[in-house]
């Protein structure tokens, strides 16, 4: 295990989160608000100093960078990062528990949008800044940022693609140039520019511009932390549609609007991720709709607030335009079970990635025929090429850990008492990173009734659910800091 | 396909089926209820008719008998059984609706022992015995049963270990001796001898005779119909503490017990499956007691009602010996975990089995070395020998199936409007063939408020769940009956 290369990567990791803390830090200025400014103010300066040291001191000639690295590196500035990130809410008194600004900011870098908060509008513009921005910089990855941006990057060629293979959501991370610096400026350019298109679109519908950011990072992260204890209930109908179209949109694989670029139009079409993605999403808001146009009266109303609801949930983003704990059981459970599919890999989405659901129901057909033709040859392929015997193992590998980590969270949040429906969607909810539940953690209600062992085993699983569970265990495995490779 | 070696098969179990329900017969002459007579006798005739026809019609030559046979007869004779052993409930009145009847009887042979009756003691004595003698059939299995008393079965020698692998719970089918008429006779000579060791001790502690029969027999095949409201609460602590050790015993592999025979001593004591096992069961009493400790005030009975309620769920039987809906919230999420996990694989248990459990956590350790470790050669292990490429993706691909299987369900079952607790518990208490659930579903509920197409789902998932999915799902598969192999 190269600790130098870890420790320096997570001194950058400091480094740059601190550099994003000057927009609240200068937005508290702004607003007058003496002790927020200098909450930040000190944070900062703490993170500078601990990042400076890391980055100084781990100086070293050793270039030794695999995949055990790229874990353990991912892992750990993961958890420093949000360690130092909750700092400013409890400094500025507005989270006056540790824990609690804990859960609230890994909620945001996970781009969850759980929130411990009952009053969401107490909070100060700079600490609502920092919250929804959190699920920008979350949402793309911090460690591809550095990647793009940093130039010591590049000289240590082979450290990237382990670091974006730990960091990048779904089964497998695709190459998108040969220079992996590159791959990480196209996906953070786009990422930005699909941001700046869908602050335009709010601005242009009348949304203050404060809220505009807010909601756009929130939607770029697939985060859904609001500024309205309302959350979307109170914008108008085109502003909500504009979140629905741009939600979906976040919910693609990225790689997808490079190949639209390059003018790759019918690999874009033939995707069978996206196809699979889209196809659940419309089946899903056909049948809400049909379930909820009894509530609503009319097929419009009821089609507005099932394509949110619907766009909110796969995409695991989690802003609410309704109090959808409010709808039958059936709108709901489809709902919990969009919670567990989520959306497209190399997204900002959580969930197990539809990719992964792709895979794991091709790999249940090629069981069966393997039963049925024990010695005709099974390939499993997906967009036309033969998927690895590699990745099939590690996507059935990781719903197998997936489950067991579910049931026991389930159990230990079962110590509060509530009940089961409200532990299983908030353990489903958090692991997912999708942020409101059902029953007591549903759309207006919040998590702020747990007992901080809960909260630090949800905080747990929306790091777990964000990295995708390995880059976390492989900290806990003996093989990784025993010293053979 | 060979279409008529599967009818054959089918029309065997018929006839075994009907030839077991004379001793329901017997007790409603005995008892001078001719109408339950009738109904039982006009049963048999039908089915002895059919069965008949189909042997007779199905002689032939052609010998063709592999794995897709084997899945295509059992799951087919199960589905096929299970409709004619419900007519007896039906003509008889006692359950006045067909779909009732048939949740009831599959809820039987599947070894469920979830109801749709509010007043089990409504029931005649000939019911209730052919409710409770489903179970010990379904038990170990009728197929099994087949092969071991029928001799054509021994003559087609290549169709047993088909038909075995498709009855058999677990990733893994051992064949005792080289015969494997020989290896069903002795599972069924055990099977038959622990019964009748059950029945005894029952009777010794003072059960009545029919009691003792009925409750050996949801003992013996982990079913838990029990014939009194009340399920175990009445019966003293004596009786009680039987019949956990006795579901305890009946969730071991019954190969073990085959081992301890012929004097295998340290192979059966260091299985790693009953080490996983036993860990589980004592770990889970410890909590449990801790947990319920201040509801009853004196280990003695927090420990027994424990002991009885982990032993009962987790060997997926579901006798109550009190209504542990009223316990914390904590052990009932215990509760509900041991009801995924069930008992040993070749016992007569439900759930994904603990050999499934554990070579589910080899194959997450595996991924994690290899992620490490590209080089390194990794192999699974178990009880000492290398566990081949196919069982391990065999046991991954159930396990996706089965997480499929079970958020299909729990959406169907959300129409009728109960909530995710009920619901979820429901899918979670049929699919493993538990029985008693949660909330709505508990131990003093059961499932007669649900619809018709909700029963009709839950009905098939305990039968998915008896037969571990693959010999139904090959009967939708395509491929199946495809004319070329």
């Amino acid at each position: 295990m190269n600790v130098k290369v870890i420790s320096r990567i997570t001194g950058l990791t400091i480094l740059l989160t601190a550099m994003f803390m000057i927009v609240p830090l200068l937005i508290a200025l702004v607003d007058g608000e003496p002790d927020n400014a200098s909450a930040y103010a000190f944070t900062i300066g703490l993170m500078a100093v601990f990042g400076l040291l890391l980055v100084i001191f781990s100086r070293g000639r050793d270039r030794t960078f695999y995949a055990q690295e790229g874990f353990a590196a991912t892992g750990i500035s993961w958890v420093v990062m949000s360690i130092f990130g909750a700092l400013p809410f409890w400094i500025s008194g507005e989270i006056p528990h540790y824990i609690d600004a804990l859960f609230e900011i890994i909620s945001g870098f996970t781009t969850t949008g759980a929130s411990i908060l009952s009053d969401v509008e107490a909070l100060s513009r700079c600490n609502l800044y920092w919250r929804s921005f959190s699920h920008w910089l979350g949402g793309m990855g911090i460690l591809v940022f550095i990647l793009a941006v940093v130039p010591e990057a590049r000289r240590s060629a082979g450290s990237g693609i382990f670091l974006m293979r730990a960091e990048s959501p779904g089964p497998s991370v695709d190459k998108l140039t040969p220079h992996l610096r590159q791959t990480a400026m196209i996906l953070y350019s786009m990422y930005i520019l699909l941001t700046l298109l869908c602050i335009g679109f709010l601005l242009i519908g009348g949304m203050p511009a404060f809220d505009s950011f807010c909601i756009a990072f929130g939607t770029a992260g697939t985060g859904g932390f609001a500024i309205r204890n309302s959350s979307m209930a109170e914008y108008s109908v085109y502003l909500r549609n504009v979140v629905t179209i741009f939600m979906f949109l976040f919910g693609v694989n990225f790689s997808l609007y490079y190949l639209l670029l390059i003018r790759q139009f019918k690999n874009v079409f033939l995707n069978e991720e996206l196809r699979l993605y889209a196809g659940i999403a419309v089946s899903a808001i056909v049948l809400i709709t049909i379930d909820v146009f009894r509530i609503y009266g009319n097929v419009g109303e009821a089609l507005h607030h099932a394509a949110f609801q619907v766009s909110s949930i796969m995409t695991t983003t989690g802003y609410a335009s309704v109090d959808f704990e409010q709808w039958p059981a059936f709108s709901k459970a489809i709902l919990l079970a969009l919670m567990f599919i989520g959306a497209c890999a190399g997204s900002t989405a959580g969930g197990l990635k539809v990719s992964r659901v792709l895979l794991l129901l091709k790999s249940i057909r090629r069981t069966v025929r393997r039963a049925l033709h024990p010695r005709r040859v099974q390939i499993v392929r997906m967009d036309g090429r033969v998927v690895d015997e590699e990745t099939s193992n590690n996507v059935n590998a990781y719903l197998a850990v997936y489950c067991a980590i579910f049931l026991m969270s389930f159990v230990i949040l079962s110590l509060d008492g509530y009940s089961i429906g409200t532990n299983i969607s908030a353990v489903a909810a958090c692991f997912n990173n999708v942020g409101p539940g059902f029953e007591l953690v549903g759309a207006t209600g919040n998590y702020g009734h747990y007992s901080d062992l809960s909260k630090l085993v949800l905080s747990a699983d929306m790091l777990l659910g964000r990295l995708e569970i390995f880059p976390l265990l492989v900290l806990f495995s003996p093989d990784t800091w025993s010293r053979k490779r």
